[in-house]
């Protein structure tokens, strides 16, 4: 991608790269979005210089952090719900180019909307570190101090990730209105589309007071993985996609069956990861769920057992994870708890369950190809082991 | 308005109010806007139930701030806007309640982008009150202490602000996308919506960096002044009803200029206030920019004379401003001295010198009456002098 640059370093405008196929994003998602972003927030971050550079500047923070990384997961399963809904399959004519860069704009604004989550979600839960990189509240309370300006520097590290936040949110929703949908399109996508971001919120706040009310049990676990994961981040995106194309009644159910499964499959996964994962798989350090006190599903299921079989002194240890300061050895010793009180064991069966009944789902659907294949694909891929 | 009740004492729907004409909303937009929002905050409030209970308990309280107060400011401007540019004049057939109705709800919709802007800023600047009332992240500290939740109380509440705040600017969006725009008033409307919610962010940023730096100058006064309330609160609202009716060129350009002209003036009478304004009006207690520390056009102005005139002492007062616990006394000193340096004198010419420019610009313009006329009001009503 080339780039030109303003006298003062500060990269101004982007060119155009060549409108893509449905063949080229099939076979090069993830870089189809990366572009599609970089092309996006180089425009905006143009706009916000407009205004005013100090903002440029702060919105450019928000850029690198959107384009840092990111499995770009959402973006995956709304461009797959769509070409399982038939997008893209009568795609040879003249529209082909203008319909794709249009489904990708959707799908990337995907990626905006989680920006927003992210960014809140560190400010709310303190976090320092996100994907090996300080986070965006961190960075500005930093410089604050750095520059010895006036005032708290972590008041103005908060100031600055709430608005980063919301510049994300209304971004998506501009990237969104602006994607170059028809009207029945943009009409059909309406619904996934408010629908994902108020469940997204839902499954944040229920988080922070489930946690708040130190709520443990398995089913407060569940209800917030619902939201925040088999809704949020897989079953919408599908939904969208499907909506977008115009999918029948009958495959938006199994999308939503799918997404309902697998989502749940995702996240117990990614609760494993969160206890016992390789810091350079996950760009958080190990054991970084039992510091934060996260209520898992796997935590929940221990402390049942702990209970269940009379083991007081290992619930009362389970129950109050949570302290940042918690060392090493202390995580070896609760991450052996989990393992010896079968909590893990349940959620490994618990994640081949739901895999199995989500695929289940999809060899049932009117699915198109070669959608179906890679939607089973990602299923097993996001849900499988690894460390 | 009736409600309907749930059996455990929730407000679940709201009875249809009958659909309202043009001349109905012209004789009483607070009224009408208010309808709009109540109806659409019970149907969103509603959904949130299905969600879950806790979810809809917080968006409730989010509810009651939207529905308890505020001036409508930015719709009343937004619906003048669409008159003023011919909105609703072929409006006998059979489409006027239907044109009405959409309008109406994009206007209100300006009041959730508000709702998130207020939350966020008084999270940000750590406010405890907002019309006489404890500002959200104030009232969920309290909650959760009260309920002695585990964690710090102030996480709690500033989780729930952010997330709130995030639920309004979302809910927004949707207002706005399901608002029943045609296809090419929606085209229209996208420029304005895009460009209101940007600016605001980068008002508040730069607000919020401005006080770091310390910086006194009275361009960064203006600066924020344009992006904050002269862009955000009458421009684009303006601009967004003009751009609804297919106004022309011309009235897009004269509503610009009397936006930037009455924007600034209508800030420059808040800035007055927030000093010297009546806490039975304000809904703040006197004196609170001078706690807060706000870095306004009044207190750059009367620094600017206490060096040219070489009071250091007074200089080196003014520029100490924004100690939380300022008492009566001290804010009276600081009155004084604003006052004592021809600050307040120099602001009043300027309010003056502005809304007359603004009246000229609307004198000048093919503005459709009764707007014009009503325009103008708002004009001398926002800016006049009021304690």
């Amino acid at each position: 991608m080339t780039r030109s640059r303003s006298t003062d370093g500060r990269v101004c405008t982007e060119q155009p790269t060549p409108p893509a196929t449905v063949h080229d994003v099939d076979t090069d998602l993830v870089g189809a979005v990366d572009r599609t972003l970089g092309g996006y927030l180089a425009e905006r971050t143009a706009d916000a210089d407009r205004l005013d550079p100090d903002f440029s500047a702060a919105t450019g923070e928000l850029r690198t952090f959107v384009l840092s990384g990111g499995k770009r997961v959402r973006p995956t399963f709304a461009w797959w719900g769509w070409r399982g809904a038939g997008g893209g399959d009568d795609a040879a004519g003249p529209d082909d180019a203008e319909t794709v860069t249009s489904v990708l704009r959707v799908v990337s604004a995907l990626e905006l909307i989680q920006a927003c989550a992210l960014v809140h979600d560190d400010l709310i839960d303190g976090s320092a570190v996100r994907r090996g990189e300080p986070t965006l509240h961190t960075a500005f309370t930093t410089r604050h101090a750095g520059m010895r300006w006036e005032g708290v520097p972590e008041r103005f590290g908060l100031a600055a990730a709430v608005l980063l936040g919301d510049v994300a949110l209304a971004w998506a929703d501009d990237l969104f209105l602006s994607s170059g949908l028809t009207p029945p399109q943009l009409g059909a996508a309406i619904e996934p589309w408010r629908a994902m971001r108020t469940e997204m919120l839902a499954g944040q706040y229920l988080d922070v007071i489930t946690q708040a009310r130190a709520d443990e049990s398995v089913d407060a676990a569940v209800r917030i993985d619902q939201l925040k994961t088999a809704a949020y981040t897989v079953g919408r995106p599908l939904h969208l996609g499907a909506a977008i194309a115009g999918g029948s009644p009958e495959l938006l159910a199994a999308y939503r069956s799918f997404g309902a499964d697998i989502g749940v499959a995702f996240q117990l996964r990614d609760d494993l990861l969160g206890v016992f994962g390789d810091p350079a798989v996950t760009g958080k350090p190990t054991g970084e769920d039992l510091r934060e006190g996260k209520r898992t599903v796997l935590l929940a299921l221990a402390l049942v057992e702990a209970d269940r079989t009379g083991r007081h002194a290992d619930a009362a240890l389970l129950a109050g994870v949570g302290q940042p300061d918690l060392g090493e050895r202390e995580v070896a010793e609760l991450s052996a708890l989990l393992v010896d009180l079968g909590a893990v064991a349940a959620v490994e069966q618990w994640i081949i369950e739901r895999t199995s009944t989500a695929l289940a789902a999809l060899e049932a659907a009117p699915i198109a190809e070669p959608a179906a294949t890679r939607l089973a694909e990602l299923a097993v891929a996001a849900t499988v082991r690894k460390r």
